[in-house]
């Protein structure tokens, strides 16, 4: 293989590729291009007989498959980048019914890994100067709550929002992740106002708080690859610089697995048998998406509080929360500081959690610390609040380990 | 170890070490961050016995040492990856006297090699609207002709000349090799005239030729990753569509191994015995450093041409050519087509080549043709005329391998 | 008056004004900051009585009013330059109940047509890669053929369609004047399909000509400061530089005073009496906006056509053509090509022209030449079609001059 | 004339006229371009009958010279503003030959004062990131302290100093003016330390004070055109927005015209006899260049700083202060501060000034009170210890106007 001109027409043909023959290229690459097992076989014998600088080095390049040094060439193609995170993409859509490919997805994973780096993204700040090809991809990507076309965007964009986002030089019109953050003057519990493009704009000098109120992976090719953590300290750095009057750094969460938790056999064994009130409304939750008139609802408010404390702070995986959304941002070091009760009454907020919500809040003091307890044993840190009402619950754990997914 | 802060601090102790603390620092590296051999050797046991895609994921994981996963972290700092070139070049300059660095160097080599992939550097145009910062640092590093202060810089800068560097995005301000450019109107001999700060411009739209007379590798932490062959395909294109009139592209290359070779006893078994007065000028260049008058060397010229000829395209180290930049320029496609009389006359020149150079051509239509040859069986081209003058030599080869050094 | 400082705080002041505040402001200009009568009249005298350089400098001086001095200086705060462009924009808004404020627009006027001297402004091309600020001003400012929104806007920013602007680097968000470009194989000869958001893409490879569809002013405060002459004639040639395979340069314009001259007596001198089924389409095309059924109107097309030829060619006001698209197009050296029928069926598009539009053509070749023809006495340049048809109608000119109005 | 093709043409042509061609050159601009007499006389005699606005116009309309609207279009060439700056220069070397030329110099001078408004300039830092051409220029262009080549430059740019410029979007690469800036612990009093490249680099956020020690006007055409003032108190406030803890922004100025007035007899008007060794230093300093050996200056120190402080506060022109950097910074708003002996020690510094110098002192809170006084009497603002000592003399002006020159 012989430089660019190769990479670029390989490239070329991959991009006009069939289906089919998208199929044919993953199952070649992942046979042909794999280690050879007779040498990775013969190279650890040879460390098995003898550990030395020089066998483990012949180890190291015999399990090193080849496909790793077609990748690298295929990345001198102009566009070569974009083209394999591409790969990658389609690669993963098709990994469920061909196990076989894991291989290469280990490896494409392997580079991206290195080549995306954290050290090597810059951090941009999206406002409405920004290029429309750029803005148009967040309407596109935004997954927690969906942009509503460019009037809904603007909303998000003005002077008391914030938006940022990671880039990688050879992608320069792709974020890889974004984060929208809106400055308020208390802690907010509820996402509808937030989201309102009607909402009046506050000036941001009199701004105390910052709420992170979605995060959004851009690139399913870069499944894995983490940015989140190192995109929210960045950009919670950058605030804190610009506008020295901010006082809190908080998320506003939602709860993606509370629903169907709370419906799993596991929820009992640490809340207790559900109420027939509660049972009514989870029913319901799940067939239409309305939640019912407000003095019943009322009534209901401790019990779903309690249950969400409890399935945040008691029911684990492996040690580790169950729910992904806490155990990302515990994992950062940030704090579980608040449940808000009818904070996301979107279909979805009622069907994934109830319409509840969680506030994680990041204080730049304590965040290294709470970022090692949680590494030690997985302490959640949570407010005296939440502690007080968790206190009475046990703690359990699901048996399967389940996918962090997008964060 | 958690995050930025900490990688920060890590490579500002770094930068403050002294020699001595610098040696323990990499002895720790080496001893405490490398593979543990008994986790390697219970996964190569296991794929011994049995070469599933397991138990190859889980070889891969224990042959891996955790420096690559420091590295990774430090790279997170701000100027982290100017901090890890520059911990490799030190680690280089005491790799002789400490062979247990050796892992730690192959490491970051393997890192680098991924990270400065040359899909992710870029192209620019050096001139005299360059950044007086980057310029200055073309004045360091220039090792093959050196630069004479500014002035001699602006003339290289002028409007018949190009100058080309690549930069990756994490070091903005330091060129990692550049290549140094002449337009001519014929295929340039000598290089003395190239170099004169006082030669009259040509204008560039009557230019015929594109001389690469010089090109140097600037980062001593990224020795083995190799850009040249890369760049100089890149500047040829750009040069093309930029000045069609272009006809020619070719080095203006000195032959560093030419004299050493012709006073080794290896020379003799390729041209025979050498004349008196050839060992008279080869004792005199390694003394002094001038050339004998006129009519002597006009004696001579036959003799030495013939040799040289002999030494590019018969001494051999493994098939491959002896001479470096014959090496490498051959390897990247190119056609060895003049050699030159009294084309560097320099004391080096002079010293190291009896003032011999050579033109390489590359040419587009063939660079891929010619690359696949050299790769197939290190065939060399070159022109009829040398082919002709080496007719009756045959060819050797040196025992041990030697080192490509800088391109 | 010392400095930044103060000129920023009246300018801020200045933005807070209330109406009634500005009249007084305004008048105040007028009154307070114009030439000195007495200053001047002496000047006048001195200079009647001695034609000398000191007496005519002097003069000079006196008549220059102290406002130009103001302005200059309110133009040191930042934001200076956007606020006296908006100065003027409402200043014109009262100059026709308030006419004693021509001398302050006058001086505007001069200072504007020295500062936005078109050799002073960027021509920038517009893309979808271009700032959402930017191309939000795009949709809010198109006059000709209004834009509906972004998705209309992104098929006006597509492959085969091309938008440039000049800036001025005072005002880097606000473009002065933008044209917009569709690149179609033929001259267009309607203008609906060039504005179907839906409309097929074409390979700008594949495109002959370039349509000028549609060239708008954006600040009403530089009104009467020509740019569209000089805009056009840069796009032609940056276009004809990146695109060499067009072969057509040519607009897509608007008749906007056809049908009331249609309805003027002056039109029966030129073309004679209308026909009753003309008169009768002409009286529907004021008050609804729909065409008659197709069979009426090919009957009607050859007295359409030939009254519309005789509008915009022996219609005149003081020599020039009494159509202000026409005598824009020609005085900058254009050629009028052809006339389109049904070509603007849109509600403005019948109401004005009963749906003619103009092809005007710019020949690189020729356009100087007839820029010229048309200084020295208002030659019209035009195609032989058009010039067979109005050989039997004889010229008119109107008795009062009209406004350019926006080009 | 028609459009930009003609003015490149026009333009290029200049560009090569021989010595001789320009004059004649000159003259038809003079001569042809002029304002039509006749046409100004009878627009001032209808003024001097009737003052109203259509006079006025019609007046202002005939005194405003076609060359200015000459320029207007020459301008729209590419390179048109450099190629018109530069005609102006040479027009201003054979200004005294050829005193006909004024009007042609006023036009331009008028033109430039209103396309070099400095609400139009850019400030930008200068620094070793700074393209290696604008850098050759302030080698070229520094006049009040030449600089030694590029190792002196760097000095001059390296951590304790501030270089800046400012710039026209139409002449990108050419400052228009420039300062250098040193940061210091304590107002300077010798330029000689300032000045030498082998001086430690102080850390910049250690420094107290700010010491403006040169600035240059770098474009001769554009002589009379006042930039200095607006620079001065831009620079000093984007220092003090990014180093707060400076407390003194202040000069270290030369005093140009001391010697030459302390030699003068109006100097005796003021301070009486000069002693007799006062009159051999003075003498000595016009033949040769060096001071006299130490304890003999000692001696002379009080009578030298007390000509000195009655030659800055007691000379006048006009009311003004006689020296013209007394005059540049005084009407800007600064306060005489100190007086330095033995400050400027170079030849120049003694020829001049007998080694003296100056610091002017730029309070942010004074500034615009100082330059109002100024503004309203001339009224000199100096400190305490200067005005006790100016006490007992009496002020003096010289007969003649004395030119600004360059600040």
């Amino acid at each position: 293989m012989h430089g660019v001109r190769l990479a670029s027409e390989i490239l070329n043909r991959y991009r006009e590729l069939a289906p089919a023959a998208m199929t044919t290229l993953f199952d070649g690459i992942g046979t042909e291009f794999g280690a050879d097992s007779a040498t990775v076989k013969r190279a650890a014998l040879a460390y098995s007989n003898e550990q030395s600088a020089a066998t483990l080095l012949a180890l190291q390049q015999a399990v090193e498959p080849p496909r790793q040094e077609l990748f690298r060439r295929l990345n001198l193609a102009p566009g070569g980048t974009a083209s394999l995170v591409d790969l990658r993409r389609r690669l993963l859509q098709g990994l469920g019914e061909h196990p076989s490919w894991a291989g290469t997805d280990a490896d494409l994973a392997h580079l991206f890994r290195s080549w995306f780096n954290a050290g090597f993204l810059s951090l941009q700040q999206i406002d409405w100067r920004t290029s429309a090809l750029v803005l148009e991809r967040l309407i596109q990507y935004e997954a927690v709550h969906q942009i509503q076309g460019w009037r809904d965007l603007r909303r998000r964009l003005a002077a008391d929002r914030r938006c940022y986002a990671f880039f990688h030089s050879a992608l320069p019109d792709e974020p890889l992740i974004f984060i929208e953050v809106a400055l308020t003057s208390g802690m907010s519990a509820l996402v509808q106002p937030l989201l309102d493009p009607d909402s009046p704009v506050l000036d941001p000098a009199d701004a105390k708080c910052a709420i992170f109120y979605s995060i959004t992976n851009c690139q399913e090719g870069l499944r894995g690859i983490s940015f989140g953590n190192f995109l929210i300290k960045s950009v919670a750095k950058d605030l804190g610089r610009r506008l020295p009057q901010l006082r809190t750094f908080a998320t506003l969460s939602p709860i993606p697995g509370f629903v169907s938790w709370l419906a799993s056999r596991s929820a009992a064994e640490v809340i207790g048998a559900r109420s027939a009130k509660l049972q009514e409304l989870l029913d319901q939750s799940q067939t239409g998406t309305s939640m019912p008139g407000s003095e019943e609802l009322l009534a209901l408010r401790p019990e779903i509080i309690r249950a969400c404390a409890g399935y945040l702070m008691c029911a684990k995986q492996g040690g580790a929360p169950l729910d992904p959304v806490a155990r990302f941002h515990l994992a950062n070091g940030a704090r579980l500081e608040r449940l808000n009760w009818l904070a996301d009454t979107s279909a979805n907020g009622v069907r994934r959690a109830l319409s509840m919500m969680a506030n994680y809040v990041y204080r730049i003091a304590d965040v290294e610390r709470n970022q090692e307890m949680y590494a030690r044993d997985y302490r959640v840190m949570a407010s005296r609040d939440l502690q007080w009402i968790v206190r009475p619950l046990r703690s359990t754990t699901s048996g399967r380990q389940r996918d962090l997914g997008t964060q």
